[in-house]
């Protein structure tokens, strides 16, 4: 009686597996300021939990497997701001971006099948493909060059009779980067001419700085039936703990597919997509002040960082996460010191090691993941934290 | 570009997939009677709702991947009432049931290997089945017995070297049988003789009649490390929407793996576990009242249907559904014809179709399962309807 090989190989999410650790130095009374993980500060939207308080049925009872009709149709209002006209049909509730991804990899892919990912990449699409046995193949971006996509033929080699798909993420978790329109029609006339599906995270399609706009794979001409977008609430409105995510796909035959999958799974929680309804209602002005926020962190925290001569990292576009390439051999050895024996007047910073984001065995170990999330004080501290944390690490 | 094959096959819900059918018929003016779903009509205790709206956070953030330790609190103390001894690491809340189902096929089972179920099951068993790529391999049971379970040697002719475990429902959906403590003790036997794991759904727990009592697979001695269970609130609670559940198991690698799994979607909705928790500290006498009306339901429900003699079925004895073999052909025609044709006074009933519940090709043709989830006066309405179209049907 032995448990699963996908369950012995699952990775351990690097974000979340050092979370013991800073539970044991808060407990030493320790401050443990928190760079590790993408959870916004920002307060969820007021309406969120008002519309909820409003739901007027005496039971809580399954919604459509493919989600509320009023959600969809406030997500179709949404993306219609954007200039992307969506069909009720297109979308698919998922619980949470998670479903969505996993609802992609099924979707487009069988055990032993393989997709191409820009590595580093957002760890939970390894525990996606341990658990739909897909095989994960990267091409690796490199900090010097702010992680944009490098040259064609670099994905070209990847391609094989088991490729079934490319994953982007944009703008990118865990490096911030925003791939430009160009970028995005080189990998789509990619994708056309090895006959592979396009998927796309575009959960942080709000967050770009600097008069940035974010470019979708849903507009991309010719594309129509490969693309599959994966999107969520969780970031958007600073509601991760909602669990409401979708689907988006103009391929007739994909949404089958994924609306069997939803079947399975009966329906995406009711409560919070009846919250998310709300969310969607605001006007768009909502993210104005939200955007301004993070633009002057992420502006913070990148002129704190390259104060430091040894870090390499260029200035991210989107998102707010950096990925920023240390001093040091190994990024978790640095992490764990940070928890373990690290303290600057009773205070000290979580991160993410950048291995976790790799796929290539040995990248990335002198790489970390950190996310501005935290309020412009403690995130300043935090960052000063790091430099002088860095200054005395032997590694 | 094709979809994979596993999007292909997997199997439509033969509780859903009718749906357009009742809502054509709903839009022609027919009022149709669902005995399809296993959707309560029960109202949500209305604790749930008061302990979202008291949520005090300000951003509705990421949980804990493995659930509120509060609720892990609440649902330790639900089962001490029914002397089962949990602790909190034996516990991961899961995105309903449904969730903990597949949580526990991927914790036990890779691509090709197979899992033992007595037929007829639950339908989204298949739906896992096919997203883990796992084969199901069925044991009969008969409507003629009560769907208790065969002799062992039923289930010794079924295992075979990619066997990795056996998954019993009790109560059980779709046929409302109670296995006893010896069934459960000689499968036990069973298990631990092939070196197999014992998954057991209890979501129907609480629901049986008569003075019967459930035995949990987790009072089963010398079994601990076999056994996982699936768990959920939905029925408990009547909160389908909420989609909380749980996986239960004293298996530390099995914990450990799923716990992986559970970091993989990052975690459950927040604010429905947040009422889950009011749920679960409702004092037991709680399901004195829903269980008397449940046990009502089934004998009116029983005596309607065995008033006609064409129809073979045995008295339920747990959960809230009825499958019975009714003198017909084919029961997806049948359930079509009652939706597209049937009409008795601008009223028909909706049922969910049998074959979709076993996995043996041509089972269940002659069966249809009927939930008894609705107000008295509608069910015995319905159950009236059903009689009247079994005479008129030709087929």
């Amino acid at each position: 009686m032995k448990i699963s090989a996908r369950a012995q190989s699952i990775q351990e999410s690097p974000i979340r597996k050092l979370t013991a650790l800073a539970n044991a130095a808060k407990k030493r009374g320790t401050t443990v300021y928190y760079l590790n993980i993408g959870q916004p500060d920002i307060h969820t939207p007021a309406v969120f939990l008002q519309k909820i308080i409003a739901y007027g049925e005496k039971v809580l009872s399954y919604g459509p497997s493919d989600g509320l009709e009023a959600l969809k149709e406030a997500m179709a209002k949404y993306f219609a701001f954007f200039n992307i006209t969506l069909e009720h049909k297109n979308i698919v509730i998922a619980t949470g971006g998670s479903e969505a991804i996993s609802f992609a990899f099924n979707a487009v892919a069988d055990p032993g099948d393989e997709i191409i990912i820009p590595e580093p990449f957002y760890t939970n699409y390894n525990g996606y493909a341990s658990l739909c046995n897909v095989k994960i193949v990267p091409v690796t971006t490199r900090a010097e060059d702010g992680f944009h996509l490098p040259d064609m033929s670099e994905f070209e080699k990847k391609v094989g009779p088991r490729t079934r798909a490319i994953l982007l993420c944009s703008p990118n978790n865990p490096t911030g980067t925003v791939y430009s329109a160009e970028e995005l029609k080189a990998i789509g006339a990619f994708a056309k001419k090895h006959d592979l599906f396009l998927i796309a995270d575009e959960v942080y399609k709000e967050f770009t700085y600097d008069g940035k706009t974010h470019f979708s794979v849903l507009q991309l001409l010719g594309l129509e039936d490969r693309v599959i977008v994966v999107d969520s609430i969780s970031k958007r409105y600073s509601a991760c703990g909602a669990r409401i995510g979708a689907v988006i796909s103009r391929n007739e035959e994909v949404m089958k597919g994924i609306a069997k999958f939803a079947q399975a799974r009966l329906c995406p929680p009711t409560l919070e997509q009846v919250g998310a309804v709300g969310a969607y209602e605001l006007p768009h002005d909502y993210f104005k002040e939200v955007m301004a926020e993070y633009q002057k962190r992420r502006d913070i925290l990148f002129s704190i960082l390259t104060s430091h001569p040894g870090i390499i990292l260029q200035k991210p576009e989107g998102a707010f996460y950096i990925m920023a390439k240390l001093p040091i051999r190994d990024g978790e050895t640095f992490a764990r010191w940070l928890l373990n024996e690290f303290n600057e007047k009773n205070e000290t910073v979580m991160i993410a090691p950048g291995e976790g984001f790799y796929s290539t065995p040995g990248r990335g170990k002198d790489e970390v993941r950190l996310a501005y999330v935290i309020e412009i004080p403690k995130l300043e501290r935090a960052a000063r934290l790091l430099l002088k944390a860095l200054d005395r690490f032997k590694g």
